[in-house]
């Protein structure tokens, strides 16, 4: 087996990755691998960002020791019975704020670092093919998690990014309500929602020139934050560097009030992207962000269906951030 | 607003559950409200198993204190904007055991008075209809949650019963993926899942007449556990006694092994079902238990794609529980 192995249920056609060297990440030492000083204790750097050489870097981009996806290789598709499987080929990085701090105490010219590299890799990454000339990726998922009930297993402030051969379940579903939406009404879904919210009024937390941050009136989670570009953009990539620090602000303001109202819960904060090959799906995809704080356990009803129960209404949580 | 609200996601196209009385949950009392002679601490019973007026129940059905779903009611229907909702109508229930013991130490007779209680209340909630003569419910989940990382709020053994007015976005994907299996193959999808599975024979656990224990080949956490009945079965509800009997002797012995295999950890048990309604379905889906170990917390890349990296490989999972 390499690296990783993707196997496709053939009930439910959703993929997962069995990822056998994961099972071996052991507590935090003492020493932070992910402290400048200290970069040879992780793999080596991709890249040092802002790029000078010999300069202090302040975001720093390295492959995961854990690697659930190597971009090395040919993609090999298997069949086995009613089973499809393939090697885990893709990507899987992570990338460090300089600072040793947790994601609450970033500042917000650190966090735009964090998402200053994270769209050089983007870029970099879609370059990527294989020896036929086809692409080596089909979307990228870049998330970070914040304590261990968020599933972390550092508190130095870190993002992951993972490249992956084939695109989600998930995503492909909202790929294509995105796309019927735009052939019925000929509108962004997205677009029309930020409007439709910003009229309700009642789950908007906060807005600045580029970004609007709301509660998803759908949240599976308590406190379950939406941030969403307020112009039509497909890919994070597309941000300019005003953009990136309009969203760094947005993002530094959305984690203050969530820390403030619930005392700086465990969180997961993701990326949604259109697929990174088929342009056909800018018109009618958008970009967006959501942050989670895991207040909640989800249980057999929630494993069982994938329909969750939220105690805490959408309208209500908004209010209570909002006037943070 | 009613017990709770649905909303759908317009993105996703998934639903949720909004219901705000839950999060008043307080932590378990001293006194177990779900032992004999505490009846009076719960809402009022609505099935003592087995039937003897003034005898002892075994298994003991009431509403959930802290209900997600009622039946009372019309189901409403609402627009707002491109959001749709519903008012929460369906069935939440509870079904103790008798004794004041873990799900892991309950013996097989108890898990059959559990599941003969489960039967008898699915059998008659399909009964359920509104003033218009329309079933009052879609589909039926049953499920179980084990310790408080799985979501249990009580140590005293009991399963959940929740009916939902609409079939989650899973179980319909996964009668679709059946139904496309049966008009290619003219066969049950799991009927030939258990069939490779036995010649495979890498992820069997264990097998009596009636059912089959295995590792999902595709488990999206490490140990996640199939039972499938051996025979094709749509519902839970059309198992006779003796199936019943040998299903409770699987939960047994699948709890046991894995108990002893990982230290008796937290877990959710759960059901799937055909829809309660639509027996075209009956031909090509496959009634089914899993059992999910908490072992590994789901994290921003799982929230945020659906896509489970699984640090254990099924095969050597279900050698280790083979073994014991």
């Amino acid at each position: 087996m390499s690296i990783s192995e993707l196997r496709r249920n053939p009930i439910t056609k959703r993929w997962v990755v069995i990822a056998t060297s994961r099972g071996k990440r052991h507590a935090e030492s003492e020493r932070c691998p992910f402290c400048p000083g200290n970069e040879g204790e992780t793999e080596k750097t991709i890249l040092a960002y802002p790029p000078s050489p010999g300069g202090e870097w302040q975001a720093r981009v390295f492959p995961n020791k854990f690697l659930a996806f190597a971009i090395e290789g040919e993609l090999e598709k298997r069949k086995d019975g009613i089973f499809r499987s393939m090697n885990g080929r893709g990507a899987h990085e992570v990338i460090t704020a300089r600072a040793h701090k947790t994601m609450y105490e970033l500042l917000p010219h650190e966090i735009a670092n964090l998402l200053f590299a994270a769209r050089e890799r983007m870029i970099d990454l879609r370059k990527a093919v294989d020896e036929h000339g086809m692409p080596k990726l089909e979307c990228i998922a870049i998330f970070g998690n914040e304590g261990p009930a968020a599933g972390a297993s550092k508190s130095h402030a870190h993002w992951q990014l993972i490249g992956l051969p084939i695109i989600p379940h998930e995503w492909q579903d909202e790929y294509r309500n995105c796309e019927e939406h735009w052939d019925n009404e000929n509108e962004c879904l997205f677009c029309r929602l930020t409007a439709e919210e910003r009229e309700r009024g009642t789950r908007i937390i906060a807005e600045n020139e580029y970004y609007l941050s709301l509660c998803d009136g759908t949240g599976r989670f308590p406190f379950e934050t939406w941030i969403l570009p307020v112009r039509h953009m497909p890919l994070f990539e597309h941000a300019d560097d005003r953009t990136i620090a309009a969203l760094a602000d947005m993002i530094g303001d959305t984690l203050a009030r969530i820390g403030k109202a619930l005392a700086y819960p465990a969180f997961n904060l993701y990326f949604h992207d259109a697929p990174m090959y088929d342009r056909t799906r800018d018109r009618y995809y958008h970009s967006h962000i959501k942050i989670v704080p895991r207040l909640t356990q989800p249980a057999g009803f929630e494993l069982g269906t994938g329909f969750f129960i939220n105690p805490m209404a959408p309208e209500e949580a908004a209010r209570i951030l909002r006037t943070l």
